[in-house]
């Protein structure tokens, strides 16, 4: 990071110090598995001494560790804040799009914080994925007009940031396959569908979904799911009451 | 579990004096914290002395969760076991129903398995969620006629199965509401959602959901939902090519 040690270590003052120390372990934990990254290859990274390090940062490893992760998830956080115009599904798109970035950087990081039982773990470190959870829900929630949700409306969201997650896992396992712009795709699809399937069974959900797709444009992702949805219609005709399914679908 | 500790401490086979501990411990794993569940409380709850647990289980409370954790995970993983008729989301209701069941039963083990951060969690306890996680996904394809997926597909069905376990945890973090059969619904209707968003953009899944949609009745989950989302049909026709938006659907 700074190929003349020791000048630097006069020149920084206390919070450039922490700030560098921290950029350093950013940068290492989100590469590296927490048990392959030590105080020394910190110290190595940001060009001082491992006693500087520890001046800094006295609890050594694991205090450097949930520092980089309380970075990272202010970093996660901020994905999803978007201005709130437009409509729904681009503003989703655009934030995946900065999420799953994110992720593709940051790939051993993200890994190790959701899948847990890594050494570094503890409770301290859950309670900040759990944090950037309910900041990404909120964000969705606000988008969608419905910062107070109800029970219904908040487990769906909840329910898509699990899969998010999980598809995010699943995409780092298989050497980042799909495409990152194929994946936000399908994530982005797969909250206007939850969204719609919710709506046919809870009245909130029902008003939300009613003026997100109204704000929706033909050239959103939405616009562009219900056109390549017509075809399917078709498929499921004989699950409708009328004998062509048309009837009630143009009612 | 048994009064008369002594006359049984006699009577029983080393199989099923085994047996017997591992009932303990199930019953007592899932409905307390590992963290509140100690050797002397399996011993009470068998009606025998700790060193006779110690005997089955050297390696003492770690062993016996662990074996409690292979004991649960076989229950979850028969919970997706479902004879190969009917409409197949009428199929996943039944399957789904057993699932949540468990869920509901074992609470605390469920909870404490899945979030992880518990003073008993290793990687063996992860390697068993991983496991569970793998058959449910195995099932689920192969009610779908796809035992050997391409990505997209098995992406989509981990994806779901990610989302039924954020469910249910926030389903016991609620207070077990909403009731289980609307859970149910839910995510059957969830995954019927994904499978017709998903095969919009993947050809293998296009055939599967196809080959899918032809076994649903208008009696079952899919059927019910179909003529639950026909009304929201017209809330998109403004995304649609048509100015009334009827023309590609009827097409």
């Amino acid at each position: 990071m700074n190929g003349s040690a020791a000048p630097a270590y006069r020149r920084l003052s206390v919070e450039q110090r922490r700030t560098q120390l921290l950029a350093a372990a950013v940068d290492l934990f989100g590469h590296h598995r927490p048990e392959d990254v030590s105080v020394d290859d910190v110290a190595a990274a940001a060009g001082v001494s491992r006693p500087l390090v520890y001046r800094y940062f006295p609890g050594g490893k694991q205090q450097l560790y949930e520092a980089a992760m309380h970075n990272a998830a202010d970093e996660l956080r901020k994905c999803f804040v978007e201005p709130s115009q437009g409509a729904p599904t681009q503003r989703l798109a655009h934030a995946l799009d900065r999420y799953l970035a994110f992720v593709d950087e940051h790939d051993a990081a993200y890994s190790a914080l959701l899948r847990g039982g890594s050494v570094a773990e503890t409770s301290r470190t859950g309670a900040i994925v759990d944090g950037v959870r309910r900041s990404a829900a909120e964000q969705v929630l606000l988008h969608l007009g419905a910062p107070d949700p109800g029970p219904r409306l908040a487990m769906m969201v909840r329910s898509w940031i699990a899969s998010v997650e999980a598809v995010s896992l699943t995409w780092l396992d298989e050497g980042k396959q799909p495409p990152l712009p194929e994946l936000r795709g399908w994530l982005v699809d797969h909250l206007t569908g939850l969204l719609v399937i919710t709506a046919t069974t809870d009245p909130e959900t029902a008003g939300i979904a009613a003026a997100a797709l109204a704000l929706e444009t033909p050239d959103s992702p939405a616009g562009e799911l219900a056109r390549r949805l017509a075809p399917i219609v078709e498929a499921v005709a004989h699950l409708l009451p009328d004998d062509d399914g048309r009837g009630m679908l143009g009612a």
